[in-house]
């Protein structure tokens, strides 16, 4: 939203986009909407309980995302909830609702895609609004956009590395740090959560992987055919020692297709240095994609900025507004 | 041509764009036309002058891209002339002709981007038009159309490696090669030209940095304003000795934002070998471009295949068509 502000003159002049904010909810406030415009800024940055002269202007409460869309009079919804590995829930019944109510629908959870790509992708089709997730892989790099400009191609796999925090912790270690002294590095910089069970073991990477199998192979994928190893049982001296021979450890996804559809797989791998993966360090990026036409076409996010996952929103905001 | 009727019915099937060939034109055709219909591959693939027979159903012979254009019912005009690096001429003529017909205008041809660039785009967006130019950099890598995805980014600069034949030259010198061998074995390989001085003198990398600053950073660029130096004047044993070091060199392209416009360059650099453009090796390119929600978002191309630039213009038709 901050973002969304910032760049709001420039969306307007340049691009003729220009937009209010009608409704939010989040556990604090519950669903709360106002179809003549809220005052977003005032409403998210007070700590407490809505003051209940702040809801002058609010409709009635509402207790669900059907009415509280229709409350808000909603073109488009930005969905953030968390990550439900297991179902996706409660992202897919809001995006649901959303595109069912005429909106577009924008979301940086990577639930609804492995759970309900197809369904919500038809469903947007079908009712001319638009599904965007640009934010779930490589933050608001635009991977899946990308495809949307290269018709008649032909994606054969794609090898990458889509997740920082191991990256981060795999090159501390290389650096002399134990596994859980980098953890914790990790977790002070702040890209690690506190829980980072999710990064480590490998299930982040695996989602991206599987994000991308099925939107840009469209071949649906679950997370259990994606063989998935994380980083965990690498010890400092296996780490250091890779990286001392030229094959450093790095968290390698992989996708191929196969005659009877795509095998996967997330796990730690030895690149050779003179390879592009051993290269990215950090909090970066990469996904080379292999098509017929382009044999490697390789992209690289070098330390994304504060801003680069808000961005993709932005820029799927855009994307529904314009088209 | 080849490529377009290799996907032509993916294109018609998957994407809802089918087409026919109503003219062509070439130093040996001469300007030939039907709005019904062309025998393209029986009239291309024809070794000398059309027989009579052929000319059945054509119109009669035009002189000019004006009459040619009408008499085809040009809705896509590909432009395929050569570069004109003084003049962007004729392709500039036939591309106006194009846009003012009504026809989306196609080139692979950067002279045009390099001497009118905003009169032509100007003209295609008061005619509804579409002025496309994929192809003009990085083979059909979507380099332009991927801006066309960011809204409200700023582009700072960039850096990149984008001519094939000068680095597959100065990787032949660092396996020992002298220049004149080198050059002879990447003209053997398809890489080079007979006359090879337009990229050992860095003229093509200077006409592809023009012509990203004068689109993606919208600031016209006269090829005189870019500092340039080619790779004549390294010797084998700087090349070898630079490799052996580890800083091996690169026909590096550069451009910046300055306060008072762009600085932008072409010239031989001793690369950090852990820098990414110290591994672009052969016919691949790579380019990072600096933006202030990207710090650094790098594409590259891999060894492109034998269809990489004639596939930037069936996507720039695609684009035409579909949008």
């Amino acid at each position: 939203m901050r973002l969304l502000q910032d760049r709001a003159s420039e969306l307007g002049e340049r691009h003729g986009v220009s937009f209010r904010v009608t409704g939010i909810a989040s556990r604090r406030l519950g669903w709360i909407a106002n179809a003549g415009g809220l005052d977003w800024g005032r409403l998210t940055r007070h700590p407490v309980a809505l003051p209940d002269v702040w809801r002058t202007g609010l409709s009635a409460p509402h207790s669900d995302v059907r009415s509280w869309l229709a409350a808000a009079h909603a073109d488009v919804l930005f969905e953030a909830t968390s990550l439900n590995l297991e179902s996706g829930q409660p992202a897919i019944d809001h995006i649901r609702a959303a595109l069912e109510h005429g909106a577009h629908a924008i979301t940086a959870n990577k639930g609804p895609i492995l759970h309900a790509y197809r369904e919500l992708r038809d469903l947007a089709a079908k009712r001319g609004s638009r599904f965007l997730f640009e934010s779930t892989v490589m933050d608001g790099v635009p991977i899946f956009s990308l495809f949307d400009q290269l018709p008649a191609i032909h994606l054969q796999g794609f090898h990458g590395i889509l997740n920082s925090t191991t990256n981060v912790i795999l090159g501390e270690m290389e650096n002399g740090l134990s596994f859980d002294a980098a953890l914790r590095k990790a977790q002070g910089l702040g890209v690690a959560e506190t829980d980072a069970s999710h990064d480590i073991d490998g299930w982040d990477a695996a989602v991206k992987t599987a994000a991308l199998v099925t939107v840009r192979m469209d071949v649906p994928i679950r997370l259990d055919q994606i063989e998935r190893e994380g980083i965990r049982d690498l010890t400092p001296s296996a780490v250091r020692n890779a990286k001392r021979d030229g094959w450093p450890f790095k968290l390698v996804c992989r996708a191929q297709r196969t005659a009877i559809g795509v095998e996967a797989s997330v796990r730690p791998e030895k690149v050779l240095s003179t390879q592009p993966m051993a290269r990215i360090s950090g909090t970066s990026s990469y996904i080379c994609f292999e098509t017929d036409i382009f044999p490697g076409l390789a992209i690289t996010e070098e330390n994304p900025g504060l801003y680069a996952t808000a961005y993709g929103m932005l820029a799927d905001f855009w994307r529904a507004a314009v088209k």
